[in-house]
């Protein structure tokens, strides 16, 4: 029985991640997801109300068509967590094949949510949960299997194909973390079963595996040391202090709520996609927010918070969306006088994130940085660890795992060559077990490892 | 008599340039430039309505208030070149000094048409030519000397003032170009000269006095070079083609011309600044356009240019403001669709531009380059030289003039500080004889050079 | 009565720090440092040999031939933490006053070391300890006081001269870690007094004070976080294991041997600079070194500890200098096979450290781990945090202290103003409240606070 | 028939390039270069004395043992230009192969001296011209062509094996520089006959096809017009004078002579590897040296010709080696005091080069500067162009040849993919029509353009 991977999207480019493993007459999808950068350069994309097929031609979602030539069919489609650049294109794609979805449940909750805001199209798509730790078949052929690990995002695992020819493994993305208060550690000891077992293949996020200076990427425990030592101060403070950190990032909230949990300030997550993402956490009992904490998600709401903020500026914490900068998001809407809440001088903003490197969100949050100073504002920056494996952590998987193939993905050519050299450097050979695809092409392995 | 040097504007960022030298009783202003990048902080910033007061409270033009503290008269308003961080506040600020307003003729002929577009205040001071290797009697104690240099924009100056005390030299921009077409070399014997008189203060341009990599600043030779070598072939394809540039580099445009004419192509200058800068140079003789050319500035002429274009694409060289990827400017609403233009596979787009660097230009080129590109264009970037003076011409203008004092300024912080430490390898030392002012900063002098 | 600070070195560049306070008659001396940068430009320098004066005309030493000219009476030599780049010069400078030494414990037995060590000058100034929180009465105007600070080596304290004039500070070098182990948090409490005391002149260390990415300087609990969590596997397994970090950073070296102590390595601290700086720390009851722990300094004593560790490389721990790479070092001559330790396919290299930017550093290192990495052995680079205070750590100080005026130290003219900029932000103004000297320079208050 | 392209070496690097192509049973090998850089990583390498197998074991040189697997008889051994990371190995490895050694005739030369110099073998391969716009036949079945382009060395050809497959080209290095006064232009003439004829593959040189400011590679014309620019004012001045530049950059020595030859100064080229490429380059016509110049390569009279000219320094210009700041080549020797001519203050000195950028030359070349300015040395960098295609050039050649596949070549994994986007751009695609070798991996083509 042959294997065959087929790389659909995010072997060209940070986002629109889609791949799929055929392996004799069954097909296993892995990813739906958007490229929001692709958007920009067509202004008026609307993606709710737009067509597969016009989202395909513009880059903003992957181009499955050519899943209409693959003589196989579609078991499953699986979702490893819940970052849009994975599950973003489900309510766009999914409905074209017959087979469930699967996921743990805060990323399935999260894919359901995409399903229902959905203008376009109806997706039916049968929903199945399966946690990390658990299996399932999914052909007679072939069982899943979910591997704890960690990320930037609760509940991610990376994925287990169990199959007569040997393991493939999807681990797009994924950090090695030990120190997490809401996820457990990876699950090292089972990566190194099913190194043992025999993976036949591994499919890899490449996204950090090459950045100097952080051989293994830092844990969630330092930027809670990092948050403790700078909110501190600005807590028990007259000023207004505002955090801003990625909306899915629930450990964080979870780390910032509990320092601010600590002083007297109420707590506001405000923003659209803060009260999507915080409150189906709260709800699957993955974010326990203190009872000083509100969760306000529409405009309306949202100002009335921002009002009562404002007049006693003393007595809250805001947590908000827009830390890149983003024009329509919260943070740059206030600080460009568009709310109820002034900045005003000796306010605290602390952004507890990253500059995601692509020059319109260096240059959104420059101009966000230089209109909260112009106010007065003290601004704290990079409280912040990656959500992406360094190097290190990249040639430990590799140790575990011991995979016959290597499938760098999530990545722009020059990335997925420098995940190569790394990768050479542990004895495999560009060409001959590590083989770069890009969006389209396919990789056909005849087993037996 | 004692001489005092007055940082208004440009001793804290590259624009808004302004200062003040004064003499005795007498007061001579150089400069009244805006600091276009101040705009983006406030969005509704609306220059040509907005009054002084505000505009200086936004950063936007000089804060000359603290003239009214200099006890001394107005004599002279000088200008050294008409670009906008040099001349644009001169409709807000002029008419507060009753005092000429001095230029070479092209400088003015900006300077006029600035205060003609002027919707808040009248401006009548009187306006004054004067050229290279002239001079004019200011007032009974002060002669104001003009020598020709070279820069980005035709008949840029470096002013001399003649005083008992010494020479006060303002150059605030400059280049040494040898290989100008529009201009002569820069007077090196006159510098010279000045130097054996005694130079008792050196007001200078610092932009590009420390950049790596290139000692002595291009040539505009060089540039020439270039645009032949990238433009010859798609001269002679049958695709579209378009050349951007900054719309007051004459120099460069009629480089553009020149190279062009030799090819069956009609040249199209287009854009509203392409138009302001063209005609006024073309009127006052010192741009040479051939027949082949025409000057397109308002939307529908510009509008019935590019449909003309669209159709004949091979019969036409636009030549159009955008270079930095500006929203609004010729260039970007062509690659966004919207305009008569439509560009398509194998048009040839070539910068004869360098990016500003700063941000919001880097993030508005990187969307320009990659939305011509998706359209199938090919871009030639950079095909540009520099018009400020580099490291070993700094060296070499430090040699020529000898001044007792120096004051760096058209540069941030860190650009002073870097200037200062090539002066220092000159023999010159902070603090004794180099001053790093700080906008609203006075350097007294006792003269006796 | 009039102050005066004297600028003698470090004000030019990262290296040789001194500087001089004067107040009225009376002088204090801050530092005596080396700038072994300097020490390439003359291959043949011998730096224990060799006469001050030829020292100084090479920049190795600063150059206080100046003193001479001052109208004043040395009191006191005042050193603040025992790094190179402020005590280095001791030996050849510290004769020339007639004044004693003083400095906490550690530092002082530094100190004492190098005199001893010293062959071309003796040097009998009397030695003072004075811990941190402890005053002394210097002379009958002014009172110093140590206050404790954390950098990356023990007892450092900022010095506060309390004068009738108010206080002067010198903080060079310092960073705000509240988590350090051997050392307690800064006494923030007692830098708000002497703000609400009156400071009159801040001397700081600005090194570090405008990088980018790093708000707040990260604390060694970072740094113990980051070491345990790379250094469990490789205590573990069979291959050598090799740590490089700093010598005289003792907090770490502790953090390392603890770590270490989990496992059955038995620990080797290697070097003869690594000696120095651990028997010194053991001795002063300051390193509490486990009992698996051994110090070999002489290339006798090391060569044979290797030589067992090569033979049981899964039995040791090998703590050595040589992290920078520099060819002389123990970890360069471990790699370049030039000592009994060959390094093995699967060892393990950690750098704790980080490497100090400058072009030889950078080269020997890119060496070093080339020839490690063809070796076979995996390397682990950065574990690390920095010993000097961020930008909002600066902030943080300047709200404390207040000072009236502020003079930006250890740094190149780049590093002073970019300090500058943000001092600014903190509204003080340059050439008002914020001044910068060059070596050799000096500046005048008349008091007041 | 089917064609093979083998990867010997510079695939994973910049050096030690080696390719071989095999069309039936007969095999071509082109280039046999050495990898300076390794070097550094074994101190005690002695290129001359050492055997191949140990020089290929320290990465210095191809592995080119993978032949003895090849199936087939290698016809020739062809060299495309003189430059040491092409030919370097080839006295170490062409005695294997019982095959001429073809070259144009400079780069023929420069082997045969290199194979005179060797200590350890003996080569004894016919050596056979061919000159640019020449064939000769190879095989019955293989026809090898040199075309004429352009590089940073004379006689720098593309070769192109004509076969009843297609063609396969081999350009590893080239430019396309249309104003050189040694060389003519490239023949684009023939390039566009050839892909018109069919070119089955192109191996390709990288090295620049992706730098960032450089669409088009700047041309000789530019670095005389840079050269004679900087050249004017020292020619005439009284201080001491050198120029470094790259010693087997004829075309560059030849524009620094003649614009020297305009001032009164005497010219001496100096330095072993300047005397041994200039005197062959004259020797055979290609240099024209002006009466005013004399070469000296060895010690003694480089030692010599240095004391006349320190004596009478405004009498002689100095061209050296040493701008990479090599601790043993001429102008770092001068600069350490090493020889009988003495920097002195206003002596200046042209670096008509660029900093190859690897740690070591960086760290050697700023120790190089700054003891050069310690000796009040004045310094002008970067006087230069680059000897590879820039990315527009690349896009131009693929346009011209219209290759069916691509194999990028000379350059680590990233440069190789850089070169692979664009070439992607151009509507290939990796894996399918490029292909990424790694030293010792090969491609078959199966022929049939």
């Amino acid at each position: 029985m042959s294997v065959e991977v087929i790389a659909i999207g995010g072997y060209e480019e940070v986002g629109k991640n889609m791949s799929a493993v055929k392996i004799g007459d069954d097909v296993v999808i892995f990813d739906m997801g958007i490229h929001l950068d692709r958007i920009h350069i067509h202004e008026d994309t609307d993606i709710a109300r737009m067509h597969s097929l016009d989202l395909i031609e513009r880059g903003v979602i992957p181009d499955d068509t050519l899943m209409k030539e693959v003589d196989g069919k579609v078991r499953a489609i699986v979702f490893t967590h819940g970052h849009l650049d994975h599950i973003g294109a489900v309510a766009k794609l999914a409905h074209r094949y017959e087979a469930p979805i699967i996921a743990t449940p805060y990323t399935l909750a999260l894919i359901e949510r995409t399903i229902k805001q959905e203008k376009k199209f109806t997706v039916n798509n049968p929903l199945q949960v399966l946690n990390a730790g658990e299996k399932c078949q999914i052909s007679p052929d072939i069982t899943l299997e979910f591997v704890g690990t960690t990320h930037s995002i609760p509940q991610t695992v990376t994925a287990a194909l169990h199959t007569s020819e040997g393991i493939i493994v999807y681990a797009n993305d994924f950090k090695f973390d030990n120190h997490q208060v809401l996820s457990p550690p990876p699950d090292y000891k089972r990566f190194r079963e099913l190194g043992r077992k025999g993976v036949l293949a591994l499919i890899v996020d490449t996204t950090n595996a090459c950045v100097k200076n952080e051989s293994k990427t830092h844990s969630e425990k330092i930027a809670r040391i990092l948050l403790k030592d700078v909110m501190e101060k600005p807590l028990r403070q007259k000023q207004g202090m505002i955090v801003t950190t990625f909306s899915s990032h629930i450990e964080r909230i979870q780390a910032i709520c509990k320092i601010a949990n600590q002083s007297k300030r109420k707590i506001l997550l405000l923003g659209r996609s803060m009260e999507r993402f915080c409150s189906m956490a709260e709800k699957l009992g993955i974010l326990d927010l203190p009872k000083s904490a509100s969760v306000y998600g529409s405009p309306k709401a949202v100002n009335r918070a921002l009002a009562r903020a404002d007049e006693h500026r003393d007595k809250y914490l805001l947590v908000t969306t827009g830390h890149q900068g983003e024009p329509d998001a919260l943070l740059p809407r206030i600080a460009n006088g568009k709310t109820q809440f002034t900045v005003k001088p000796g306010d605290n903003v602390i952004f507890s994130s990253s500059v995601i490197p692509n020059p319109m969100n260096m240059a959104n949050r420059n101009l966000l940085e230089r209109r909260l100073k112009s106010s007065g504002a003290r601004i704290y920056t990079n409280i912040h660890v990656s959500g992406h494996a360094g190097p290190e952590d990249q040639r430990d998987f590799l140790r575990m795992l011991n995979p016959t193939h290597i499938i760098p993905s999530h990545g722009t050519l020059e990335m997925l060559a420098a995940y190569t050299e790394l990768a050479e450097e542990e004895g495999y050979k560009l060409g001959k077990d590590i083989h770069i695809l890009r969006n389209g092409q396919a990789q056909v392995f005849n087993g037996g490892v």
